[in-house]
Formats: structure tokens, sequence, C-alpha cells
């Protein structure tokens, strides 16, 4: 099967998804929003239009499945997500969507009859951006939407993600229950095509790389720092409480700790992605008596994770001590880090070395849907295409022919599977 | 004259003022704009009541006279400025204004015909709050708007600052000129009561203080720090251009020659009363590529505030060094310090002698529209009156018994400036 016959496809459905979801810099397709429905419709359309079944699953992602396979056997399942962020990337999610309706479509083609059959889920909500937690469309189908998740409130309408999950179609007591709505049992292999969202890729000259693990993480969306506000002229330094300059002592001090596991050889980042002075009353002569900021630490170790943030939550202590501030912290927010399987990920890497391709495994910095299902005990594989200037920005740059390649090793590694005895379960 | 009398007066001046500016949580008196606006009808109505002339000057600023007195003759000059930061205290400004109209009620009330006339100028625009520079109405009388001043926007509703003056009633072409409006030979001496902006009053205990000498500051709004985004999880240390760990370093090593500064005895303080990642992009999980801080530094001390100025710009360049940042400046704004006249300080400290208050000299850590008269060659002096939780927030709070305490010693001092000789002038 030739497989370059379906890249003018390829090619159709970013352009068209992507001129949907324009807002004039970048893609936005908002959880739950208008622009990740805006998507699922057009998938919808197109899939039905390429002889594809479509249904939503009750958390509102959408299964796609050929006609004539048994809809209660186990098949492999081939995701990723709809959504983006804000002025984001068109590729980031959407690519491993794609890939795996067009490994739907070249089976129908082929019109092969495979043992196993294949189903293609497309998730709604992965992006933390929009409510401040991550994967709510697998984690609602998992089972792991708590109460507090649903209580939290969209970025900038208010709204919370409870009222637009059951918007977008979702049903929310069954969500609720936090029982497993995706029977883990239909699921015989879980796998994620996915742009890199780093640099190391590019830097090594790879088109494809197979994960073999996944960075978890933990975070606050919003940590607060409270001093005294004052006339900027008027209080000297030893009765200031500034809260902009505690908050960037924190964050230098957390940078030097970042510095030194570092040299100890720790897999650690950490980011404090949104940091303000108070819009409703800062001023050039104004102390800042106030400062929202939000806080993440990634790491494949679940100690290191641990380890980092207790430095974090001793540091705020010595620095209110120190300052004559005080922190207030909403609820920890956490995402545990996971492990690819190795089986399901051998017979990725195979399909790359059949293809000729260089064979080499990029843990993953960010965060995916996989994680999830790795960690509910399906076995799961990821494989990373190559990507330019990261992710979560408007310049994210794959290009259509190592989307292509990887799109083929997706295919082979399925049919292998086809064929290969049932993985081992990890649970 | 029993002043007590004219404490129910002042009271409800306050008390109306602030129920006409009340914005839910402190007022609201913004610079050419509404809460400015009406606090000046309101007075411009009560002094009409109290048989005071009203005039606007060509920069919207209220003149007030007595009718009787010789609009041409060098005058005694009592004012300061009706506007506020945004959810600022009442009596930041006003109280000036307030005491100088009951002096001259008082005078009328009296029936004296004094050599020297007493006009008090009620000031528009001395908050940098809203356009990003202060003094704009008194500098505008004395000739120092320039036109990238007049240029500037307003914080919110990106109006220019000449548009906005120009609604209030002023005359944009006169002020363009950057020539003088106010006849400095009509000015035999200027002086203003404010209330104290920071804690040393309180600490001391002392009701009122005369002012030795203002600071002056550097400022600028907006400095951004332009790095790199990407996604947060998948951008090592070694590879990031955080533009918030940047500004974060900044500020450390911005407090850190603060402190050194001040062991070396230097007057000094540093403020970034705005800082904040781009809203239009943040997220938790993406680095920030953009921040957008206000940079000031005020001292008594020409060479301290350069000096420092250039640290700051140092500190810039070798921190885009060790990040791979860069910052953008926009423009460099600055207020020079000012000295008090000392003959006219001296009837201040003898009024208060003679109502067997303490006299202490307390310098001011805050700019006032005085220091333009000072610059200007203008014989210039300024009370102090006691004032807890300092300035710019809404729990400002002044006694007004020592609110009328300062208005008794200002009357005093105008009245011993009437009998006595001519202040010698320092241009």
């Amino acid at each position: 099967m030739d497989f370059l016959n379906l890249k003018p496809l390829a090619e159709q459905l970013f352009t068209d998804i992507r001129a949907l979801s324009f807002d004039g810099i970048g893609v936005t397709r908002d959880s739950y929003g208008a622009g990740e429905s805006a998507a699922a419709d057009y998938l919808r359309r197109v899939a039905g239009q390429h002889g594809l079944s479509v249904q939503s699953d009750q958390a509102a992602n959408l299964v796609f499945s050929l006609p004539d396979e048994d809809a209660r056997a186990p098949a492999a399942w081939v995701g990723s997500h709809m959504d983006s962020v804000p002025q984001g990337g068109n590729f980031d999610g959407l690519a491993g969507i794609i890939a795996g309706l067009l490994c739907q479509i070249a089976r129908k083609e082929r019109g092969a009859r495979p043992a196993l059959p294949l189903r293609v889920i497309a998730f709604r909500g992965e992006e933390s951006a929009w409510f401040g937690k991550a994967y709510m469309g697998s984690g609602a189908a998992l089972g792991k939407l708590t109460p507090e998740d649903l209580a939290l409130r969209h970025r900038s309408s208010g709204q919370t993600l409870a009222e637009c999950m059951a918007a977008a179609g979702a049903d929310i007591d069954a969500i609720a229950t936090q029982q497993p709505l995706f029977d883990r049992a239909l699921a015989a292999a879980f796998l994620e095509l996915h742009i890199e969202q780093g640099p190391v890729m590019v830097a090594r000259e790879l088109p494809l790389a197979v994960v073999p693990g996944i960075r978890g993480n933990v975070r606050h969306n919003r940590v607060t720092c409270i001093g005294e506000p004052g006339h900027s002229g008027a209080v000297p330094r030893w009765l200031r409480k500034d809260a902009m300059f505690a908050v960037a002592d924190l964050i230098t001090r957390l940078d030097e700790h970042w510095k030194v596991l570092l040299e100890r050889g720790s897999d650690l980042v950490v980011t404090t992605g949104i940091v303000s002075t108070d819009p409703a009353e800062h001023s050039i002569s104004r102390i800042p008596g106030k400062v929202d900021f939000s806080f993440e630490v990634r790491s494949k170790s679940v100690d290191t994770l641990e380890g980092f943030y207790q430095l974090f939550r001793t540091e705020c202590k010595a620095i209110s001590r120190d300052r004559g501030v005080h922190f207030e912290f909403d609820r920890r927010i956490e995402t545990s880090p996971a492990t690819m399987d190795p089986a399901l990920s051998e017979l990725l890497r195979k399909a790359c070395a059949s293809a000729e391709l260089p064979v080499e495994a990029v843990p993953s910095g960010a965060g995916h849907d996989a994680s999830l299902f790795a960690n509910a005990g399906i076995p799961t594989a990821m494989l990373f295409v190559r990507n330019e200037h990261g992710s979560h920005n408007p310049d994210e740059a794959m290009d259509l022919d190592d989307f292509m390649l990887g799109t083929r090793v997706l295919y082979d590694a399925l049919n292998a599977l086809d064929t290969a005895d049932a993985l081992p379960r990890t649970e």
C-alpha cells in the first residue's frame, strides 16, 4: 500500500482544521469550547465521508471505527487530543488523531480483515491552559476526574469544567462517579503519535523517535504572595513587604536548587508560566501588595517531584520570615510519570528500522493522554514526530513528510500487533 | 480666630468628595477623567457658596481667590492635587486643597486685607498611575510637558494625555509650546500641605512635620524582557530563554545592590510596581516568552539616581548574556529631587512651635507638585500631616484633628509671610 496517496488528504485535514480555529495569531481550540467543537464537527463529517463510524463516548470524546468491525471485541486504540492552548499550534494533538484516521482509511482501502479492530479516539480537554487541569477528556473516560476537578473554572468565562463538559455532551453524573467509563478489557493496546514539543529531535536529525517514558508533574494553578501595598517613594526598604520582590526572590532560589539538582543528575524542569501583580491596583508608584503566580515542576521521577515540591514550600516559608509576606496555595494538582510498554514500543522500533529510519529513544518532557492509559495498566506506546520551534505556540512546524513517515510506522506497528501474541498487562 | 469652627466644613468636604469618587473599595479620581472632574465640579460649587472666585488656568487646573484681591499682584500660593490612584485613598492631594480653601474662608471671615493675596490651586493630573507620568497639571502650568508626554496613553482607555487634557478644558496648543503658562513673578511663595505617605510620623508620634526636601526619581513605565516561549515540559534548562526567570533574577540583583547602597548610606528606594507575563498567551505549561515590568528608583540625590540607573542597565545586559533574553525599554522619565526654601520652611516651623507642637523635619520620599515649583525657582515649602497605612491605598487614615492643626499652622505661616520681608529667589 502506498501511503503517500494519503498525503493530500492529510494536508487538507490539517489545513481545514487550522482555518477553522485560526485566531489571527495561532490556533485556539479551547477545551469543551467553540474551537474544539468546530474541530470535532469537522472530523466527524470527514470520517463519515470516508466510510468510518463515529460515536461520542460518555466524556464527549469522539471514537472512530470501521463499520464492519466488532464494537465489543478488544481493539488496538490510537488517539490524541483535539484541543490547543490559546494562540497555539496546529499539530499538538491533532497530528495523532489524523494519523489514526489515515490508518483506518488505509485499512479500509486495503479491505483487510485484521484480528484486532482499530479504534481511533479524539480526546477533548487535554490542555491545562483552560481550566488549570490537563487530561480532562482521557481522565473522565478512565474515571480519574474528581469533584474538585469538575468544579475548576474556565480561565476567562468563569464557567465550571462540569458546565462546559455538559454543554459539549458529556454525562457528568457518570463522570462524577469516578468509575472508568472506558472498558479497559476492550483495549489490547494504546498508541499515540505526537509531535515532539522540545528541541531534541531537530538537533539530532531524527524524523521519528520512540518514547520510553513520560514526565509527571506537580502544580499549583495559583499561589498568591501577600505583602503590604504602599507608596513607592515613602516606605524605606526595612519597612517594606513587597510581594513582587518576594516572588522574584522565590523564583531565583528555585532556579538555584534546580541548577544544583541537575548537576546531581536529576530529571527536572521548573516553570512559573503565569506571574502578575494585581491589575486592579498595581501602578508604577505602588509597592505591590499581592502577586499571583503558577508553579509547576516536572520529572520522570516521583521522588524528584516530591523532593522539589517540598523545597518549594520550604523556600516559601523562609521568604515569609525574611520579607514579612505570606503565601496562599490553591489545590495541589499532580500527574504521575508513566512508563511505556517495552513490547509495544519494540513494535514501533521495528517498524522504524524496516523503514530504514534511525531508531532512538526520546523521553517525553510533556505529559500526554497516553500517560493515563499506561498508568491504567493498558500496554501503551508513543511515537514522536520531529517538530521545530516547540509547541504551545503558533510557530510549531512539523514537516508533512515526517508526519507521513510516522503514520506509516504507526500503521506497520498496528499490523505487527495484529499478528503478535497478546501483550502482557502491567496492572 | 478659632479654627475649630471650620472642622465641620472640612469634614463635610472630605465626606462628600469621598462619596463622589468611591469605587466600591477606595476612591478613584482618574487624572483628566470622570472622578477628578467630579471633584473639581464639587470644589468649584462649594467655593462659590463661600464667596470665593474660581477660574481654570490653561492647564485646566482650578485657581481659587478672594474676590477683592488683586489678580495681578504677587501672591502666596497654596496647592495640591485632586486626582488619586485607582482604588486610592481620599486624603492624598485633596487634603492640601481643602486646607488652602479653609485658609481662604478663614481670611474672608476675619475680613483682613493682607498685603500678599492668597491663591489656592487645585491641580489635575498629579498621579502617574494613569498615564505613567506624574505632575501633569503642575508640569503643564510650568511649561514642563513635552510632546512625548502629551502622546502618552491612558492605562485603560488608550486615549492620549493630550486628548484627555483637552476634554477637561486644557489649552493643548499653549501647553505644547513648553512655555510657562504660570507667571512665576506672581508667586511670592508656594506652600503645599500633604499627608505623609510613609510610616515615619506615626512611629515618631508627630502630628505635623516640615519637609526639608523631596526625592526625585527615574522611571520606565514599561520594560519588556523578551525570551523564547516553549512547552514547560519539553525544554531543558540549558535550552530555555525564560523571560520570567530572567526578570526574577534582575529584581533579585537590584535588591542586592539596593541593600549594599543603603549600607553605604545612600538614600534610595527601588520598586517594580507592575510585573506581568503576557495575559494573551501565558499558561501554566508555557515557558514565558515575554514579561513586562515597570522600573522606578527614587533618591534625594541625583548622583544616586543616575548611579543606580546605570547599575540597572548593566544588570539587564549581564542577564541578557546569561539567559539568552533581551530587554526593550520605553522612554526614560525623570523627576528631579527638590530642596525646600529654608526661610519659608522656617515660618512653618515657627508656626508649629507657637502651637506647642514638636518641630521635626521629615523628608518626602514621594514626589509632589511642590517639587516643580521649587525647581522653577519659586520659594517653596511643604507641611506633612500624620497619616496611617501609607497612601495610594483605600486604608490611608488621617485624623481630622491632625488636619485641622496642619491647616492652622499653614494659616499662621501665611500670615507671618504676609508681614515678612520678600523671600529671596533661588533661581
